[in-house]
């Protein structure tokens, strides 16, 4: 019976791994240097979790199954429910600020079609228990920094920000209420898939016009920070802390150096209902429909749960639309196999010498590796090159008349003898001779 | 609303994760050491993937659900026969050896109880294409260097060994064709737990009082190796094959330095129904009744799939057990939270300048980090330690007169003066001079 992989998902052939790791690596590499801890939940949660936040109509997206004890589950299709539930957990033993990072992987049921996996992972970063938008701007460095670590720069790449009060102000200029803006968010986050027809449409069908929907609409797409934020300012009190707060987050990105991958953007509010502070989203500069990562300031988050009040800023940032922009702007590296070192035998009854040598250099740590049939030594050349061995290590008569051993730097094409037991005690340094 | 974690799921807060990190880690270097590539697979496969290997009867043991376009699926439980697909689907393309190793994650739906895991990692390891039990010899190397890796010797650990060519012309020996095998492996595997009475309870049930079952426990408990190679070479051709390739696994198991950890023994067959040559399994000395790893040679795997013959042998070691036993023995590590530099302010209007230095350094790759609150700077030397930091930097006046930093090694609790220049040049180099 023939069973193909199923549909939406990827297998990981070594090629593969290798490009997954590199970007795992950068990942990882990047969180720890901003002195994020990594951490991990489990596949699953209760489906509860998931709908408290995003309500029922997310169940047609996710993958749900009982157990035997009649409990519902759902494969987790985002992080952010799982984090909420860790730290609310434990909010009054944390030490403060909570910075951490994971790499989940997660599912969701997408109807299987060409693009859309059913299966990704997702690198999310996080800072829970700081109101200070220093936060904000920490977090927003650290994904400037993952994009420069991958050699992208402003001309690549842009991180769009707004942030939620500022909108909300925006919205009030105009006579609709906090009350009344969710729809206007949805709207304000797709206006550049929609265009300004359909946007200015479903706008009317939405507030009516008595609401002036081209002047929202200037601000969406002509309008200058300045002027936006001369306009939040007017709207009274919270207007103007939302202009200070902007303005404190925009000072920290500059001391951070990474406003040059910044532009203010009205149009980013991120769908989803729980941000209460500074938004961003990144786009590559060619393809800006889709974007490779979307973050902001969620304050309510823990109390969904019924725990204490943490207030928290952080972003996820998808592998696969990740790898699709590095692939379009060419950054993606070719990784090849790699070993150390390739032992050889000039003569078949050298063999178990060759296993004793692999089990001495392997337990120093060098990736290395024999060939499993007695061929000849051109044969054996061959394969080490095929493997990618940055040395071969020949086994012949001169181990067994003085126990020495030829070492060849297959990529200098050089070679040299030397002593078995010099070899043994310090290899790294054995094979720098040559 | 309040929400637990899923029963028998975990939670790996940092600490849980450095550990799992560390023992990651390990199991990547040592394989990398023997020349293996990395892989994956999905965490959920076509449910019929799981029950073409092991019958319906797993299909309890699964966590399974239908997408909406009725497609049957079932999160893994196990690695192989994702393995084996992906190996059937391209058998014809991979170079041979394959010498693939994964750390996938996978459930069981197992009932919840203290103990009992329905979510959890297992290593495996596996060799394909290769006939020659240098592969099985190879597979049990890895294994014994991952021991080695963290600490363990032949005092605490024992790899059992048999192969079911033995246990098959042993079987044979006392009147048992291949045919009738199966009942006497899976009593022959439980033999330990079941304990004599029992066993020869079941056995005389399964085989009635004719077939000589205390010959067989006779060979099971007190029989040398030599005593049943002997036995076996006397049951025919076939035997006499069991015997050699035994014999020839033995060696190569001497070449690569690890027989001090290998036992035979003849009660180790495997349950499941695939192993076709060599089985092995590891226990720690003092906790034999649970393995820590189990595996051994599968030649049918992929013909299963419709693909190809492709033999191998492999293993699979989960990180529970392992750890559990580590943690029996003493060998866990004590991993702290770890930062390279916490930068201090001897004064807030400086603060910007500690963004900016922890900007350069994170971008050196360094582990940098500070206050988010601008506190005194005995406070902040005490953040500091709590997190771990080897370095403290502190931006005072000397930097506002002659742009020097102060750095103090938080290890040895001495400090000294280097210029910000030199620091932000070669900072490894800088703070090696404290």
């Amino acid at each position: 019976m023939k069973i193909q992989a199923p549909p939406g998902m990827r297998d990981f052939y070594p090629a593969d791994m290798r490009l997954q790791n590199w970007l795992f690596d950068a990942w990882r590499r990047v969180s720890r240097s901003f002195g994020f801890s990594e951490y991990d939940g489990p596949i699953f949660e209760f489906l509860d979790l998931f709908t408290i936040k995003s309500g029922d109509e997310i169940v047609s997206q996710l993958f749900d199954f009982e157990d035997r004890g009649g409990r519902r589950f759902a494969i987790r299709p985002e992080m952010t429910p799982t984090l909420a539930r860790m730290v609310a957990a434990r909010a009054n033993s944390l030490p403060r600020p909570i910075k951490w990072f994971s790499i989940p992987r997660m599912c969701r049921a997408e109807k299987p079609q060409r693009g859309r996996l059913r299966e990704f992972y997702q690198w999310n970063a996080d800072i829970l228990g700081v109101d200070d938008v220093l936060a904000d701007a920490e977090i927003i460095a650290v994904a400037v920094a993952f994009l420069r670590e991958v050699g992208l720069t402003p001309e690549d790449v842009v991180v769009k920000l707004s942030s939620r009060p500022i909108a909300t102000a925006v919205l009030a200029s105009i006579g609709i209420e906090a009350s009344q803006a969710d729809r206007a968010f949805q709207l304000i986050d797709r206006y550049d898939k929609l265009g300004p027809n359909e946007f200015r449409r479903q706008w009317n069908e939405a507030y009516g016009p008595d609401v002036p929907g081209e002047r929202l609409e200037r601000y969406l797409t002509e309008a200058s920070l300045e002027q936006c934020l001369d306009l939040v300012a007017a709207a009274g009190e919270q207007g103007v802390a939302a202009r200070t707060q902007f303005e404190s987050l925009l000072a920290h990105l500059e001391s951070f150096g990474v406003m040059p991958f910044c532009k203010f953007d009205l149009r980013i509010v991120r769908g989803l209902g729980y941000y209460t502070g500074p938004v961003f989203e990144v786009f590559g500069r060619r393809s800006e429909l889709r974007a490779v990562l979307g973050g902001g300031r969620y304050d309510d988050l823990t109390t969904m749960l019924d725990g204490p009040r943490v207030p928290g800023v952080g972003f996820g940032m998808g592998d696969a639309p990740m790898m699709e922009l590095l692939k379009e702007l060419g950054k993606l590296p070719e990784l090849e196999e790699e070993l150390d070192i390739f032992i050889i035998d000039a003569d078949p009854q050298l063999f178990a010498t060759v296993q004793e040598l692999a089990a001495a250099l392997r337990g120093h740590g060098l990736a290395t590796d024999f060939s499993y049939k007695r061929v000849g030594v051109s044969k054996q050349f061959k394969q080490a090159s095929a493997r990618g061995a940055r040395y071969a290590l020949v086994v012949g008569s001169e181990y067994v008349e003085r126990r020495e051993l030829t070492v060849k730097n297959l990529e200098r094409g050089e070679q040299i003898i030397v002593p078995a037991d010099d070899l043994l005690r310090a290899p790294q340094e054995a094979l720098q001779r040559v």
